[in-house]
């Protein structure tokens, strides 16, 4: 979910004016979550992988004024004429872009500029969603623009960890009352799946990105999927086995990974041993057993798999089993901003959304048929399908109406900033 | 196919004696590809990735003495007890490892060192297969060895291209008569395949790796298949249509590997206009239009069917559609050490075998329900299945009894210096 | 002068209340030179070399406080414990230090927060110079901070100026009115010094580093001086005979660094031609063809003497020709904060001190008799001796009153950020 | 000394004939050198500062091919066109050249073939030293190709010492009958020189490369030398005491090389506690206290001389100290070929000469004065006069009628290959 945009649906809302008051409340929802940083914290990027906070408010604000307002708002006027350039992450088709590692050297535009590019483009679109007339194509293009902003919210919350947790002070994003600790996970159970011809992908009721298409018919042999994610606890243990120590639980690759960079635990953990603390996005704070192990790599994933004599899921696999289990986001409940242990009276399938990403063994791939769009917009997702691996579910730090059974993230299998875990699966 | 060595399937011949006349045939060939080489060209390792003539002939030795001689044989006497770290690929359950990128460095032992190292083997391996009694596990083993040797044939042969190649001098591994140039590549045809559950991975007859089972079913969607691998000529219409400069052609990774490395055309192309020359084992020659694309990565395939409008196959279409065309390896016939143009009169899939290794868009991955051997020999394929792409069907490198329509190559997704093509495919 | 402080000489005044005004100018002087900076501006950085200007000014507060109050003022609290380790730029004696490359991940503290730090350190240093009393050894330290402010002053200036110069944008610093061009410069003319034993060196006579001491005899060969520093009209002409192709005018370190590099005209050059624009502090200026060459490496000043049948004068040369120059700055008078042409009345030996810093051909080392001060101080320049090249003079960036004959500055023989030209040099 | 080759003092013999047995015996010694080395070892390059031995004996005969014999005798038949790219070192007005990490990728011309072209190169120079006439400027020249020559023997053992270092067989070039350990070393005395102005430089009898000249005046205060350089056992007590995990003992960069290369002990130690074994060219051997401490880089002599309450000698100190004393190499003595305790009846400035070269303070700079020749030959000293430091002396590698007072080697202050050692200096 490398500030990659999406490609809608074409089945939309009949009327623009139906937009506005979704279109009004993501757009307020970003800034709610950039509200607690100074200029500074906005300006800096930590790593190449992760960008600025001010780039995430300008990018998402491009996105509308390059797709939506200057080709179908005539007598639209550009902003800045200079930002075409500077905030175009990476659609080759627009033109020039300011380069991915170089986004944390903008001083300037400030802030308060970025807040008045906010404003400008925000008017504009209030100008447009007035209109009457039917939605279609241009509509299309709103809601593509607003899951777009919605993937670049959680991108806020997680560079914005990682910045932090760059900072020996180990400053907090917000402060939130502590939550009372779990008594315990609840015990893992496997739930059995039989074999036979499957269908996955998105079926066309309501917004999905391309890389969900088409749906499709896939053949799976029996399975077990684990009732709940690996907890802190349950990975611990992996650690105090000397999970980091014995190369014949890791692919090749994983393992020269973990020699070159000295991991010896997941990202965030102030020691390997478990029992200490873990940087949050409230600042440090005491090790939780009971919650979903969190800022794994898929290398990490896969040798705990191993170590537990069980393997990841494929995607196909996770997505027929959480079709039936409805979501439920755990975000908006307690605003908790990092996994909280299961509750015990949940159903077989616990914590399939809203808790971590869970890791699968699935390669991002196209699926059989696939076509991305026609023009900029078909470079959102496909040009990103090698060597990257796709998680399920959603996070704690994904707004709840962006999570769905069928959704695709995906990241490179060194990836730990995201807020990443796992669910165990095996054959039946 | 880094250095790895395979798991044998347990269907074995009942006979150690069986054994022996095809053990010395393929310890034979391996030395008669060494021949033409000097102590100089057997020492030096041109890149991390390829490794001295001279560590592959210890190596393929090695295997025998520590997977089949040492622990079955008793009282059998070591050759040379530094040995065992000095030529250990990457079995970690063996012990140290010389590190690959230094296998450059040893000048000693000597070539004339390793020439009694494997005749000591050999004269080991002869009084075991002299045996009597059932072969068993033993066999599987030795089976193993054999197929494991057959692959660093065909290493020896792309890893001593990649340094003649570095040389100025542009020298020859061997001459040999120029063949007459085709008139011409058959015209490429589409050969259609209808949906359905089908079964792909080996069945249980014969020596396979570990990788290619279990055999298991699959739904595919309709696809069609071109009827030979895409051409010199044609991948040279790719380029002079700007191939290599248009963003909108490539993954995205791709794209960066290109400007990164300036890539302009396949590795061993003299110039980027099709119109020159190639070196080859037979040193520089002239272009041969009608002959196969060699030496492209994955990124190049997928850009070039990008650009055609088509595809890559996926490993599972290219089997099924492989498994009713009879292998046929060009190897033997002309001993061209480069891929040559089809004949016309050949069947409606042509070249599947024995030409070049065709990329196909899959992922190298387990299949369902795969489980690695037990111990070190665990090791050799499922710790490799991560960034790594899928190529079908075996170059003219291959040794032809090698070739099978089940057999899973992999390579990650920049490498070239394997006799590497493709063919497109296409949804129907 | 990489962050570096310095060591007192223990001349000083001889009670600390004289000290208080010229504190307070040159605490006031730092502030002035950050306030046309947002908060952003401060707080990033934009390579290794250079540091955030938040950073700056935090740490040359964090050196009074941990030289000065700390050891000196019983009772004194500390502002804040963090930032002994947060500000500490290279004192190993002095404890960890954040690592350089990383002092712009630090959104926090805010610039806010560094300007109470810098507060609470003048509340202190105040109470601590109404002391009566003989100033002695403390006052020494004081003297020594302040010219390390001066130090970091200048190097504001220079670290800002590159980090804007990142920037699409080419933001300005400050704007200035425009200065006539100059109608010219004047004639270089060359100022002969007979061959002899001469004195370089600090005399001891009001504040100098302890690299400029002990005085000492060297002997000097006939030589020739230029009487004003090469101009970017002459720069040009270099650039325009093919001054950057041709290997024969570089050592050999230089030719691989323009190489691998890609540079053909000084830093900060719109283009090589000289025909163009240059980015300045006041954004980009108008090629200015009559000033002094400026952000060029001792590579390119050593190529250009050699073109030029010259070379670069050693310091001893510099010194004993600077010796009966008075200094006179150019940075008070115009505000301009870039070189500026001669004016033609100057004496035989113009600009020296002021406009740029001068490369020598001298590598940095101790003078004979050198003694580092004892304990942390004792660091800040003797251990920088070594792979740096001595440069001399002063730059328009440079404050005016903390320039000398006897200074010297010395930075790696590829830098450029700084204000750096060069003067011409030969045997007579 | 970098495969560096010299410029030549014009003061020769009168005629060529004369040099003919000095010709013949040099190059006999280069090839006896080669002599115990196989093929392979003569093939691999070990790192990019090190080159094969098949290299060194080609571009020696390149040297007198490309600057005597091709410029000075009508009609010569170059052996190879190729040749004059390939081992071609850094002569830019000599054209292209083969790049110098990639010497060890030439696995063709053979080893056979090079010898080829020695003894084409022999031949035609003993035809050119057969004339009568006198020797002048082509006299000079091939001076200049003897004492080149002899540049690359040291190198070719130096290289060939670090090629076998990194192999785990740790082989020997040649064995050696043990020397009898010495008792002891003697005693380190401080011998006394008086402040004055001296000359340093050649005078101009005998050869002298250009880097030598000219001869001039140096002031120099008044100084102590240690009569012999710091031995094994010193050097163990430094580390005993912590020497490498002290920051205070080093220069800043050093610091940094130290940490980042996990460095704690001389190259070539098996472990850092001095009563293991060192790698020689006779194999592993047992730790010799009293010889010269040896392989140490300026980073390490420097820190040790600070721990010492010392520092290094300036070149000017050792030459002028070192000028009445006679030369006297050990390595014809008894090819140890490592170095060598001193004997107790020395002279009070012990083994200056032909044991190992002894860092100075000095930065490798122009003497005042000096002028590369004209010419391709121009290229060989003074464009190596940037980030490198002297040493002086000669090792046990170097040919003993090679070495003078006046000779200066110079190399990064990283470099560790070289049998580099220290003496110490100090102020009267």
């Amino acid at each position: 979910m490398n500030d990659r945009a999406p490609v809608a649906d074409l089945a939309q809302p009949t009327h623009l004016s139906a937009l506005a008051p979704r279109y009004r409340a993501i757009r307020a929802a970003t800034e709610a979550l950039a509200a607690p940083l100074s200029a500074e914290d906005c300006a800096i990027q930590s790593m190449p992988d992760a960008s600025p906070v001010k780039w995430h408010l300008a990018h998402t604000s491009w996105f509308f004024e390059t797709f939506v307002l200057e080709p179908h708002v005539p007598g639209y006027r550009v902003y800045d004429a200079a930002f075409r350039m500077l905030f175009n992450s990476y659609y080759n088709a627009v033109g020039d872009k300011h380069p991915r590692p170089q986004r944390g050297l903008l001083s300037r535009p400030s802030l308060d500029a970025i807040r008045g590019y906010r404003a400008h483009v925000d008017a504009a679109m209030d100008t447009l969603l007035a209109r009457t007339g039917s939605a279609s194509r241009l509509g299309a293009l709103i809601e593509l623009g607003l899951n777009h902003e919605q993937q670049h919210q959680e991108l806020i919350l997680t560079d914005v960890k990682h910045l932090l947790s760059r900072n020996p002070l180990k400053p907090a994003y917000a402060l939130a009352q502590t939550a009372d600790a779990a008594a315990g996970a609840p015990p893992l159970e496997w739930v059995e799946f039989r074999e036979g011809l499957v269908e996955i992908g998105h079926d066309g009721s309501g917004f999905a990105f391309d890389n969900e298409t088409p749906r499709h018919r896939q053949y799976l042999e029996a399975f077990a999927l684990a009732s709940r994610p690996v907890t802190n606890a349950e990975y611990a243990a992996f650690i105090a086995d000397g999970g980091y120590r014995r190369p014949e639980l890791w692919l090749s690759e994983g393992w020269d990974w973990v020699n070159a960079n000295g991991i010896a635990a997941p990202l965030y953990w102030e020691d390997s041993s478990g029992g200490a603390r873990q940087f949050t996005l409230h600042g440090m704070r005491p090790f939780d057993a009971h919650a979903p192990a969190c800022h794994v790599s898929l290398f990490e994933a896969d040798a705990y798999a191993r170590w537990a004599g069980a393997r990841l899921p494929t995607e196909a696999e996770w997505e027929v089993a959480a079709a039936t289990v409805p979501v439920e986001g755990r975000f908006s409940e307690d605003g908790a901003l990092h996994p909280s242990p299961a509750r015990r009276d949940r159903a077989p399938l616990a914590q399939l959304f809203g808790d971590v990403w869970e890791w699968t063994q699935s390669a991002y791939a196209p699926y059989p048929g696939f076509r991305p769009a026609a023009g900029a917009i078909g470079e959102y997702n496909g040009k990103f399908m090698c060597n990257q691996y796709v998680l399920r579910g959603g996070s704690c730090a994904t707004p709840r109406m962006h999570i769905r059974a069928t959704y695709r993230n995906f990241f490179p299998a060194t990836a730990r900033w995201q807020f990443s875990g796992f669910r165990l699966a095996r054959d039946s």
